[in-house]
C-alpha cells in the first residue's frame, strides 16, 4: 500500500527534528511541510487543534502530535531499526530519560537563552547539574540506545541546540573539559550520518538563535 | 519466579493512586509503603535519586518512576488486562491525551487550589476549557478506553482529586449541568470496582484538601 507521510515542523525546532531523525533512521519517504509559527497554516490547526504546535506527523490522514509520542508511534508503526529497547525495563529507562531532557532540560534550556547576569548564571548551574546527571547514566556507552542511536539520543538533540546557543551567546556550558563523557556523545551524534542530514543549517541556526535571543534585541 | 512488587506512594497522590489502580486492575500483588514527603525514607531517595518523588514501583529491586512510565512498564510487564491498546495509532492517541492531562490539566487543578478570586476565576475558566477538550474527546463512549477502564481513565483520576478540591474548597468546576459526558464517565469511574479500591478515604482526603489549601491556612 502506498503509504503518505507528512510532517509538519519548522527548521529551528528540535522537536520537528526529533521526527526526521527517527523517519530517516527507518527510511520512511515522507513530506515535510515548513510552517510559518507567526503564522499558521489552516492545516496544521486542523491536524493538531488542541495545542496548535508543530511538530504534527500525519500518516494515510491520520495525525499524531507531541514529538515523544510521535517518536513512540514511529517505532510502533515501522519496526524494523528500533529507536526504543525491546525490553520492558530498558524501554521505561528510555521513558524516563527522554521525559527528564524534555521537563528538566529543555526548560532550563530556554530560561538560560532568555536570561542575563547573576540569573543567567544560576540557569547555568542548574543546566550543569542536569548535564553531570544525563553523563552518569550515559557512563562508558556509545550511544543513550547503546551501540546505534536511539529514543533518548534523538530526545538529547537539545543538547545539540545548547551548543548552538552557548556559541550564539558565548556563554559557557558544556565544555570537553567540564563533560568529557556528555562531550564525547555529542560528536559521535553530530557525526552520525543520519542525524547530521537532520541538523539545522550551522550557520543559519546561529545567526536565528542570535537574533532571537542575542542582547541587541529587546524581547524576551 | 516469586516475583517482588513494591510500591513507594503517599495516600494523597492521584500519580501513587495510578500505580495502585493498574496493579489492581492486572492483579498483581504488591507491598505498599507510605513515605512521609517531609521525611522521605533512604529507599526512596535510593530508588528514585533524580526526582527524589513518588510513585515509585520496585519490581524485583529495580525501581521505575514517573506515574506514566510505571502504567506502560506495568502493562508491558504483566500484558492480561490491557490498559493500553494494541493499535499503535489509539496507543499514540492514549498517550496524547494522558499527557494532555499532566501537561494542562494538573497544573491548572493544582492553581486553582491554590488562587483566589478574580485569578481563581480565570483559572477556573481555563481548567472548564481543559474539560470541554477533554469531553469531546470521550464523546459517547463509556470511558476514555472504550469499553472498561485504561490509560487516559487511569491518568484522569485528576478529575476526581478536582471533584474533591471543588467541595473542599467551595468551587464551581465540574458540574453534572455543565459536562453532562464527562460527569456520566466520572460516575462510572468512581463507581468502578477496582477504581473505588483505590481512592482515598473521602472525609480524610476533603478534610487534608481543606487544611492543605483552604482560606484558613496561611500557606500557599
Amino acid at each position: 500500500m502506498a503509504e503518505e507521510v507528512k510532517l509538519f515542523g519548522t527548521w529551528a525546532s528540535v522537536f520537528s527534528r526529533r521526527i526526521e531523525v527517527a523517519l530517516k533512521l527507518k527510511g520512511v519517504q515522507f513530506e515535510y511541510i515548513e510552517e510559518n509559527l507567526s503564522n499558521k497554516s489552516p492545516a496544521l490547526l486542523k491536524y493538531n487543534p488542541v495545542h496548535k504546535k508543530i511538530p504534527v506527523l500525519v500518516h494515510n490522514g491520520k495525525p499524531v502530535a507531541e514529538s515523544l509520542v510521535i517518536l513512540e508511534y514511529i517505532d510502533e508503526t515501522w519496526k524494523h531499526n528500533p529507536i526504543l529497547p525491546t525490553d520492558p525495563y530498558e524501554k521505561a529507562m528510555a521513558r524516563f530519560w527522554a521525559k527528564y531532557i524534555d521537563d528538566k532540560l529543555w526548560p532550563a534550556a530556554r530560561e538560560v537563552a532568555v536570561s542575563k547576569g547573576e540569573e543567567q548564571k544560576g540557569v547555568i548551574e542548574e543546566i550543569q547539574k542536569q548535564l553531570k546527571t544525563l553523563e552518569s547514566e550515559l557512563k562508558e556507552k556509545k550511544f543513550f540506545g547503546g551501540q546505534s542511536l536511539g529514543f533518548v539520543d534523538i530526545a538529547a538533540n537539545i543538547i545539540v541546540w545548547l551548543v548552538v546557543a552557548q556559541e550564539a551567546l558565548g556563554m559557557e556550558i558544556l565544555t570537553e573539559e567540564k563533560f568529557p563523557v556528555l562531550h564525547g556523545w555529542y560528536q559521535r551524534l553530530v557525526d552520525d550520518a543520519v542525524f547530521k542530514e537532520c541538523m539545522p543549517p550551522r550557520e543559519q541556526h546561529l545567526s536565528f538563535v542570535k537574533v532571537r535571543f542575542g542582547s541587541s534585541t529587546p524581547s524576551k
